[in-house]
Parts: C-alpha cells; sequence; structure tokens
C-alpha cells in the first residue's frame, strides 16, 4: 500500500492529522525533495513521525520509482511525503498509474495547495482561469507561451495566478521583481496590451505561512521591490467585482 | 485575533496541525454548519481541541459577524472553522474586510480543497478553467451562466470542473443523476454542441475521503449511477494529455 501525503503549503504544521497517522503506521517514509522551498525541517519530521525519512531528489521518485516505491509497497505501508497538494504536480499522477499497473493499491491525502490558498489575496477563487508560470531564464530558450494563457485568462475577464519558477535542487528561485521584468520583456515581444509598468498586480511570497506578504502594487514600483524568501507568484486581476477591489484596495 | 481555520476535504483528520494548535489556543471556537456535507461529529471536534465549540449557521456569520465574531475577536482570540480551504467561499473573503476595519487581526490556516483535490481525477490542475456550479432547480429560475461557462473553458481545451449544489441547512443535495440531467437540459436550450448521451464525464463523489469514488462514464449511463453520500462533482475534460487519457481509461 503506498501513501501519497500532501505536506501543504510551507511547514510541517500543513500537514493533516490523517497524513500524521499514515505516517505512524508507515514501515518507509520517503519525501521529495526538489519541487518546492517548503520550510523542510527533516530531523523535525523524523522526530514528528517517529522513523527514519528517506529524502529523493527528482530522479529517486521518477525513474526510480518503481524500485524505490512500487516494489516496497507491495508488500509494506510506504509513504511519499509531497510538498503543496499531491496531484497539483502532474508527476505525481503518474505515480498512480504506475502503482495500479502493478496492483498496488494508493490513498492521497490531500494538504493545503496555492490553487486554493491564492484566495487570500481576495480575489475569488472560481475566477482564476488558468494557472501560468515563468520559469528562470535558460539560456536559448524564451517560451512565451505563458504570455498567450494570460492573455487568455485576461480576454475571458478571468483572475492569472502566475507561479514563479523554483529550482530548489540548484538553490535557486524567481523574485517577485524577475518575473515582472520577464512579463514587462513578453509584453515587448507578443504587444498583447497585458502589462505596462502602471499595470496594478497582486505579488505574493510564501502565501499561507505566518510570514507571507501580499501587495497590490503597479509592475513598476514591483521591479525594485524585496519580498523576501521564496516561493515568490504574481496575479493579474481579470475583471473585479466591488468586494474584489475594496480587498485589494486594503492591500496597497 | 481571528483564526480562519480550514476543516479540509471530508473529515477531521483533514485539519492540519497548525489548525489544531490554534483551536487549543482559542478562547472560543466556531464552526460555520451550511455550506457542506462534511461529515463532522461536534463532540469528535470538541474532544479534540478540549473545548466547547458553537455551531453557526448563515446568517451567525454573515449577518451577526460583528457580534459574534469580530467583537470578541478584539479581546480574545476567536476561531471560525470552515469546510474547505477557508478563502474559496467568497463570503469569507469579507470576513477578513471587515475584521481588519475593525482592526482585528486576521490569521488564515488553510487546508484541503476541492479545487486541488481534483487532481485525484488524473487530469492536470494546471489545466482547469474556472470553476462551474450547478444548482437545484427552482420555481421560476433556471440560470444557464454555468453552461457558458463550460462551453468557454471546453473552447479554450480546458478542463471544467462542475460542482454540483448542495444545501446543508435543508439536507439537500444534487445527484450525479440530476447534474447530466440539468447539463443536457442546458444542451437543449442553448444547443452549444457540448453534452450527448455519448459526451464522456468524469463523476465523483466524496473526493478525497477515504470512500471516495470516481468514474469515467458515458452521460448516459451516468443518468441511472448511484454514487451515495454528497458532495458529488462532474467533469468534462478539455483536451487530453496522453497520460491523463490513460488515466481516465483506468477509471472506466
Amino acid at each position: 500500500m503506498l501513501y501519497l501525503i500532501g505536506l501543504g503549503l510551507h511547514s510541517l504544521d500543513d500537514l493533516s492529522l490523517g497524513g500524521l497517522k499514515a505516517l505512524k503506521e508507515s514501515d518507509k517514509v520517503f519525501v521529495e525533495s526538489y519541487t518546492s522551498f517548503h520550510t523542510l525541517d527533516l530531523k523535525e519530521l523524523e522526530q514528528l513521525c517517529g522513523k527514519e525519512v528517506v529524502a529523493l531528489e527528482r530522479a529517486g521518485v521518477e525513474e526510480d520509482l518503481v524500485k524505490n516505491l512500487i516494489e516496497p509497497a507491495k508488500t509494506e505501508t510506504v509513504s511519499l511525503l509531497v510538498f503543496g497538494d499531491p496531484l497539483v504536480a502532474t508527476t505525481h499522477a503518474s505515480i498512480i498509474t504506475e502503482a495500479r499497473k502493478a496492483g498496488v493499491d494508493v490513498h492521497v491525502i490531500h494538504a493545503s495547495s496555492i490553487v486554493s490558498a491564492v484566495g487570500e489575496c481576495g480575489l475569488q477563487v472560481y475566477k482564476f482561469g488558468r494557472v501560468a508560470t515563468l520559469n528562470l531564464p535558460q539560456e536559448g530558450y524564451a517560451p512565451t507561451s505563458a504570455y498567450d494563457l494570460i492573455k487568455s485568462n485576461k480576454d475571458a475577464g478571468l483572475h492569472s495566478l502566475i507561479l514563479l519558477d523554483v529550482k530548489s535542487e540548484e538553490g535557486k528561485y524567481m523574485t517577485v521583481a524577475e518575473g515582472v521584468k520577464e512579463l514587462l520583456r513578453l509584453e515587448g515581444e507578443k504587444r498583447g496590451g497585458l502589462f505596462s509598468h502602471e499595470t496594478m498586480l497582486v505579488a505574493c511570497a510564501r502565501l499561507g505561512a505566518q510570514d507571507s506578504v501580499i501587495r497590490y502594487a503597479r509592475a513598476g514600483d514591483l521591479l525594485t521591490a524585496d519580498f523576501g524568501g521564496p516561493p515568490h507568484a504574481l496575479i493579474l486581476p481579470g475583471k473585479l467585482h466591488f468586494t474584489e477591489e475594496e480587498f485589494l484596495e486594503n492591500l496597497k
């Protein structure tokens, strides 16, 4: 039996009571260590569940999935801890597919995710369109698909959540300032009229944590703003209801 | 100080460790009792947090917000427990606005939500468009906005999560079969080519619970299907990636 257990947004406090129960009855516990800047303390986690916890890099979860997780789960109770809600990252849905092929039962224990926590910005969660991601610049690779996606959300009056890249294995992350710079660069290339220095954006850091920061500000002002540690995200609001407007005004 | 604490998707096990800590340090604890069929046992909850928990109906949270929650939070630590993730329902964002007006500090403790848990159907969470809701039929009131919203998601290749109405105060909920019937009725009216008896839909009940049911089936077959207790939901898939298709095939 294989548990996929969400660690939630930010700290061990975001683990659910059911998640903790499952960890306590597990024979083997793994934690993925590559998709987030979750402030996880492995020692504290081990103390909490009363057993050793093995951190797996990306290859350990993806390439060695069968060896590390699925084979042992045929005879023991194995848990994989995942940041956020486990199935938001597509990798984890494929774990279920592979486990089922091998006849292994999978239980998912859900936790908090940016996809719903974004409501903390005062924008209606049901009025968000598709989620966009901006990646850290890589030589010779400058995709514009995020811009097109945000444009189609905006045309439909919907809010766009723009996640900013985190490469925790390399210790790198995209800041609010870098994200805004990239959006303005994309605007220069695509000219869809979405972004200028005057565009009002919601910028957030560490959403859901006790030290989260949420601000509603001009893109131009965000270019020099410091939001501290990761993860960061931006939101381009779509059509605003007056209660949403009122909420945003208080975040200026 | 006011805590808005998510109860998560389905049972007390979905409460986070941080949520439980906040409850233990609270002077007063309230739980909203109207937006969900969460299988909450009030006695068990009281035992868990070691104090009395007062259930509030809709009017108690909305109309008597200041008296019940905000005034006491000026001098004491007050918690309001909310089903799912607290800010997915718009009502709760307005609690923050009102509390801030009164100078009361608000902390949100997030939990699991259908918005991310829907990944359990094998569809990419980031490829969902706007969320639609179908309401239980009311005399003289038959809105078609849900259909338009699903159509615009479909046109953009996006998946549509269609929540089916739950009126827990009246003990009523819309079933998968009733939901499909309503979608076919809307199709007859709007004729956008979205739904027929042959349309493949994902139908789910109690997503995130241990006894959840998820099936991928013809609309025609869902008209007579029994999915047990609430809440129920439907998904009209948009453009499918082959890994999504593979996952859905296993849900037939």
